[in-house]
């Protein structure tokens, strides 16, 4: 029988898990129901309906500041940063993570996506820079910005995840870090550019053709070979992000966006596409990125970032300010396309209730869930747990473990695992305190 | 007939409207065949499969710059920024404009949405600042931050357009600017937070209220009267802009958003929400923004944004290089709720072909139309027009002056005109050399 054609029982905030996980419909319509006839206990009253009990702060007083051409956040805002690898630009790659336990919605602001850059990031003129189409094709052709402005554009939302994003969560035991720390390898924009496919149907493919290798013009020049089905499907060449020029971090002017896969072989300041028979075979492909099973095999190629989710409202680095309402969000995505559906456990995955999605759910991008939560004080364990469009479940942590084996199981090159692809479910654990730590359930 | 059932005759490259506008479906699909058997004439082709024409750049041969914590764009994008009215910070008004031209997708960037401040930008410790919902409500509350954040969430696209918005554009010459300077005062971003119908409920509605005054904590305090009804709708407390906190000129930390509603009433620092009887007949809902009528009369309340698009590419201030492909593409919006149509001429208005829109279109947002062109070198008008999806059209330029005048006729007060709701046609003339002019056709 559907609830919101029954009368008198079963109220939308009735209890749908264990430890106060509420009906996910308490989120839907007007009047929000969230706590029933009681109060949620959040606010504070105020004596007499015509109270008005504001102070005059400072800044009601005076003139404010000028106008920037420029927005950038309020002095207040100063924490919320991406964390870096390798501030002074040592000889290495350097990670820039997002800070998701701070955000909400969707979006990745372009300041704050993640960037991974192996010899620091180019200063690229974009007048000069060149895209060729090479290789296995009827006419190659060379392409400044200018011209690939005059092609028909497409604009979509894409996660773009590094292959070695929540490695820390390989360690056999739980590393205490927030969603930054464990995640921030992921974000997700607004892409808009030119289809590959177009770019392709203008130099014309070769029969012959099954691969493309794409190379970047940063000094590594990085360079991956991605199956040409992938060309000529879903990739773009990307040369806005959420509605400006694509940021130096992540491949000003043009960057190779392939919707799903692997943070890497998105390659950045793309120079060359060259179509080819068969893969390169070149260092990222064969040297890291290939996920070593515990029994020794490993995949030759793993493109695809696979379903996941985590919670980033509570999350480690916040605080539970005593029992009452409270919402339960997070963000899920998978590369295999839409996210179908999200469940909330507030019992450490013994019972589950249905969060509710925010739309429209787009494909390979980040869905927010939300789950309205009543907590009683008392402990809990936190965890969220994602399905995709084609049945696609995120694993448990002994699931996952018994896949993919963990840290202190023997390790088969002590570079290869912390860029593995890990994809299981993360636990909160929450104190009586309101305390929130890391925890595997 | 439908083309796409058609075998062997009328390919979708056809010419769907006079000068070269080409069936939208040219966009679907992969293997977009823009030009047909011909190639386009972009890109330069080079001679032999092998040719590998790219010379080693600078930046492709030496380490690149450090990876900042928040990301900015390349610095040969420094012109990429909004115009100010009052850099001076002089004791008046203060617009910052969005440059539309120079973006493509959807979102406009934080750092780049349009700012109207009438004493400055405040700076407002979001651990000070309170929200209070009082008047006619059965007991009332006040709000920090951190109990708003405990509330159910919702996020959305939502555009804000100044009430005087492209106003230049009742001068009865066509003033020659770009998109940003007769567009600039509108943007969209993705919204978060908490609906006003969920603290309506928490503080339980008194059946007189029909308005609520919503008030900011800038020192002029703008205060705004809303039909409570809009407050029970979609009606939204934001706490975030594109993911992260509100921008200060955007109402950091908190703004009432007003999904297609007149900029000005989307109080921002919003620190009261007061529900009344009566609208308050406050200074912005009774001196301005109340259009006056060329027969004298004017609206008492005036709310809805309504229908309206403009070409961004091409547009005032780029060229184009020759004859050939092009993609005309620009914005849609309407307060009212989602577009329906956009329609695209390149003979100013005698004949039309329709425009591909970009999904997902979201309802009081901006929504992307692209339509392919191939332009003969020949001067031609530029237009697009915008239906929504209640059946209301964008006027022409014609029936907008017959509607609401223009600035030659006698103008009742010298202050009112300026800050008029105009959302009529925009035209650019392109001539045989590519230069494009703001035009009235």
């Amino acid at each position: 029988m559907d609830h919101r054609t029954r009368r008198g029982g079963n109220p939308p905030f009735e209890e749908v898990a264990v430890n106060g996980l509420l009906d996910r419909r308490a989120l839907l319509g007007r009047g929000i129901a969230i706590a029933g006839a009681a109060a949620t206990g959040v606010g504070v009253s105020l004596t007499g309906a015509a109270a008005e009990p504001l102070k005059d702060e400072p800044w009601s007083l005076m003139q404010g500041a000028a106008t920037p051409a420029l927005q950038t956040p309020s002095r207040f805002e100063k924490h919320v940063v991406r964390t870096l690898s390798n501030p002074n630009n040592e000889l290495r790659n350097s990670h820039a993570r997002t800070p998701h336990h701070l955000l909400n919605g969707t979006i990745t602001p372009s300041s704050l996506h993640f960037t991974i850059n192996h010899s620091g990031l180019p200063d690229i003129d974009p007048e000069k820079h060149r895209l060729v189409l090479h290789g296995l094709v009827r006419e190659p052709k060379i392409f400044s910005l200018e011209d690939l402005a005059r092609y028909p554009m497409v604009t979509r939302m894409s996660f773009v995840e590094c292959g070695g994003n929540s490695a820390p969560m390989f360690s056999n035991e739980p590393v205490q870090g927030n969603a930054q720390a464990l995640h921030g390898l992921v974000s997700n924009s607004e892409w808009t550019g030119v289809m590959l496919s177009t770019l392709l149907e203008e130099v014309g493919v070769d029969p012959k053709a099954k691969w493309f290798l794409a190379e970047g013009g940063d000094s590594l020049a990085l360079h991956r070979s991605v199956p040409l089905k992938k060309g000529l499907d879903d990739a773009m060449i990307a040369l806005y992000q959420n509605g400006e020029r694509i940021m130096p971090g992540n491949g000003y002017p043009m960057r190779l966006l392939l919707p799903g896969y692997e943070g890497n072989m998105n390659v950045k300041f793309v120079r060359r596409i060259k179509l080819l028979e068969e893969p390169a075979m070149s260092f990222y492909e064969t040297r890291t990125y290939s996920p070593i099973l515990p029994g020794g095999k490993a995949y030759r190629f793993y493109f695809l970032q696979e379903v996941k989710s985590f919670i980033t409202h509570p999350s480690f680095g916040q605080s539970l300010k005593g029992p009452g309402y409270y919402e339960v969000s997070g963000i899920a995505y998978s590369g295999t396309g839409r996210i179908a559906k999200v469940m909330v456990s507030a019992d450490g995955g013994k019972s589950w209730g249905q969060a509710a999605l925010q739309g429209p759910v787009h494909p390979q991008a980040f869905t927010r869930f939300r789950m309205p939560w009543r907590w009683d004080g008392q402990p809990v364990v936190l965890q969220s747990r994602a399905w995709d469009e084609a049945g696609n479940v995120q694993p448990t942590c002994q699931e996952f473990v018994a896949m993919r084996g963990q840290t202190k199981e023997p390790v088969r090159s002590p570079l290869a695992f912390p860029n593995q692809p890990y994809n299981s479910i993360t636990s909160w654990g929450i104190d009586n305190k309101g305390e929130i730590k890391h925890v595997y359930a």
